[in-house]
């Protein structure tokens, strides 16, 4: 049998306030357009559907439009839990009557020992668990049993699930956690401050596949059973490199059979371009992706006058403009950074370039005594 | 057939600062208990059953706990429409996997074209037609003609379903405005400014009942199967002397048989008790509902330190103290209130209530000549 695993969807999201939702709509018709040209057994979503736990209506009209076309028109069955995102109340509303139409919505610890069941020849009943994200203050009170960690909880919660293992069925997991070890990207929300989010793979080897959600680059943990599919789309410039879609997982009766990623191309990639301004608007005029989100890094070092103006000319979506080659570094006890040219070249980069001409002696003169006169009283 | 008729819930809603969810948690299951006796065909909620378009989450759990035993548990169906208050496309959400588990909402114009039908030996098909609440400008907007206000929209919407009618069945139709001539109530939000929001009873005539929400007073008006069930509580203290409840409705094969009051009762009524503080007093300490939401008016006429501390210790909640007792007026140019007494006899009033004793000759000297200074500087 084979279902395809995916995660993090964050529809709804802002990017450098600029609205994702049609880059989220545009990947989601790619899962559909898969989905209709090779039928799985389920689709799996481990968490963060939405970005936040009160989304935007045009999130929940886009997820309502997908789950209409995977669980109505291609009758897919969907099993998805919340993530640290979402808010699983909210998303968890009429749960138990979504179910009876192939909608899975595992939102609290009742549904989480209530496995779906899903029968094909090829493995058998397959069990998926769906463990809804929680943290473990959550866990401890509602088990009333000790549980201070993430991995303290995933133990306690995990061995709940294991005693509903049924030794015809195979066991497919699906959580929302920071695996030990495991490659962080800049776009995720921490579980919890200082470390104490990280969970042991251990907890999951008695299982035959386990579908995680939370870290947004794809990769496996310990196990090759053990996977993050990762998250469809960028959503930082620290992913430009990352392969972003989804996993496509096989099983059979003995258990894992294999994991394959299968791309999602979002219309605009996030990348970061480094260089001087000439050189960077040269190669624009010819690039076939200027649309995509850019961060640019200027390496010059004289002063430019709006910069983000010129650049958008050929790049429109710059979202974030950083200026390293005009700074010496930053000096941390001010907070401030410090030029690595001085104040008075700074200046007459600047009136030269607004100006079209170089400044007078007089100026000259004029411009050095303000400064002067600026830096004496910033003095302590 | 036998169906019930509600609206108007506002879960979720606050009353002077106070949650409601409590007293709501109560009526909801009194409406369950209701059904568990006397099974009905169907139960209809013609809008804004949460307070808002974003409810609190305890309010969305309230009413999945509702749909779990009532679609759920004893498989009757609801059929519900958004009110002004709810927000469509979130109430919408997974409406049409909801459906195939009784859960039919009613968010959008195309399923307003798609009747839920019922049948039943007694009135065969009847078709519950739930007509979503929309601002005029929507309706014009969707349907590409002409309709300015409320009425305007009725008409239109109104003749679409008429064109959906099949002569073999019944038809009832579900919708949340305000008909022309009923009554308010304090409680609800005006649809819009200035009278626009009125429609028309007439639009309604070729259904076999109209089951309204919106206003929070049940009434008919034009005919007898053109009714507002009312909200099941009080939600302002103009309601008082409102007997709230719900509408049980009968229907045959010849149409409208029936519409039949069924009380509820909320924990806490709201009501107002007017009198002089000691007489209140008095009165609370035998009265069986001390516990119920009070506006408190005093007729006292002199100066009272503290009121709401001596009358919360008989009637814990008061929730709004007025003193018409110690007005004369509000002076409309200035806006503000006239006082029945000097300045000078109602502080001597609350020195001798603070103090426990009169002001002395020069006490009363000094108090004279602040209150004429300050006077004196009021004066334009």
């Amino acid at each position: 049998m084979k279902f395809l695993h995916t995660s993090d969807w964050h529809l709804g999201r802002q990017f450098h306030n600029v609205s994702l939702l049609e880059d989220q709509r545009v990947v989601l018709e790619q899962i559909i357009d898969y989905l209709k040209q090779q039928p799985v057994d389920a689709l799996i979503i481990a968490g963060d559907i939405y970005d936040r736990s009160v989304p935007p209506t045009v999130a929940i009209e886009l997820m309502n439009q997908f789950i209409n076309l995977v669980c109505g028109e291609l009758q897919i069955p969907i099993i998805l839990i919340p993530g640290n995102h979402d808010g699983a109340q909210r998303l968890g509303f009429g749960a138990e009557q979504l179910k009876q139409a192939g909608l899975h919505i595992i939102a609290n610890f009742e549904d989480m020992l209530k496995p779906v069941v899903i029968e094909t020849e090829q493995a058998g009943e397959v069990a998926f668990y769906g463990m809804p994200y929680n943290d473990p203050e959550t866990v401890r009170h509602y088990y009333s049993e000790p549980a201070s960690t993430h991995d303290d909880a995933h133990q306690l919660l995990c061995e709940k699930i294991r005693q509903q293992f049924k030794p015809q069925q195979r066991n497919v997991l699906i959580s929302h956690c920071f695996v030990d070890g495991a490659i962080e990207s800049d776009s995720e929300r921490p579980l919890s401050i200082g470390g104490s989010d990280r969970v042991s793979h251990e907890h999951f080897v008695d299982f035959d596949y386990v579908a995680l959600g939370h870290l947004h680059q794809p990769q496996k943990k310990g196990e090759e059973f053990i996977r993050y599919s990762g998250s469809p789309m960028k959503y930082s410039f620290s992913e430009q490199h990352q392969k972003k879609g989804m996993t496509l997982v096989e099983l059979n009766r003995d258990g894992f059979v294999s994991a394959t990623h299968i791309p999602l191309n979002a219309p605009h990639q996030m990348r970061i371009i480094e260089g001087e301004l000439q050189q960077i608007i040269e190669q624009g005029k010819s690039d076939p992706h200027a649309h995509d989100y850019l961060l640019v890094r200027l390496m010059d070092k004289h002063a430019i006058l709006d910069p983000m103006e010129k650049l958008r000319a050929v790049y429109p979506n710059v979202l974030h403009l950083e200026k390293p080659g005009m700074l010496i570094g930053v000096d941390q006890d001010m907070g401030k950074a410090r030029l690595a040219r001085g104040e008075f070249d700074m200046f007459k980069d600047f009136f030269l370039e607004a100006q079209q001409s170089d400044l007078t002696q007089e100026q000259e003169q004029a411009v050095k005594d303000v400064i002067a006169q600026l830096v004496r009283q910033d003095e302590p």
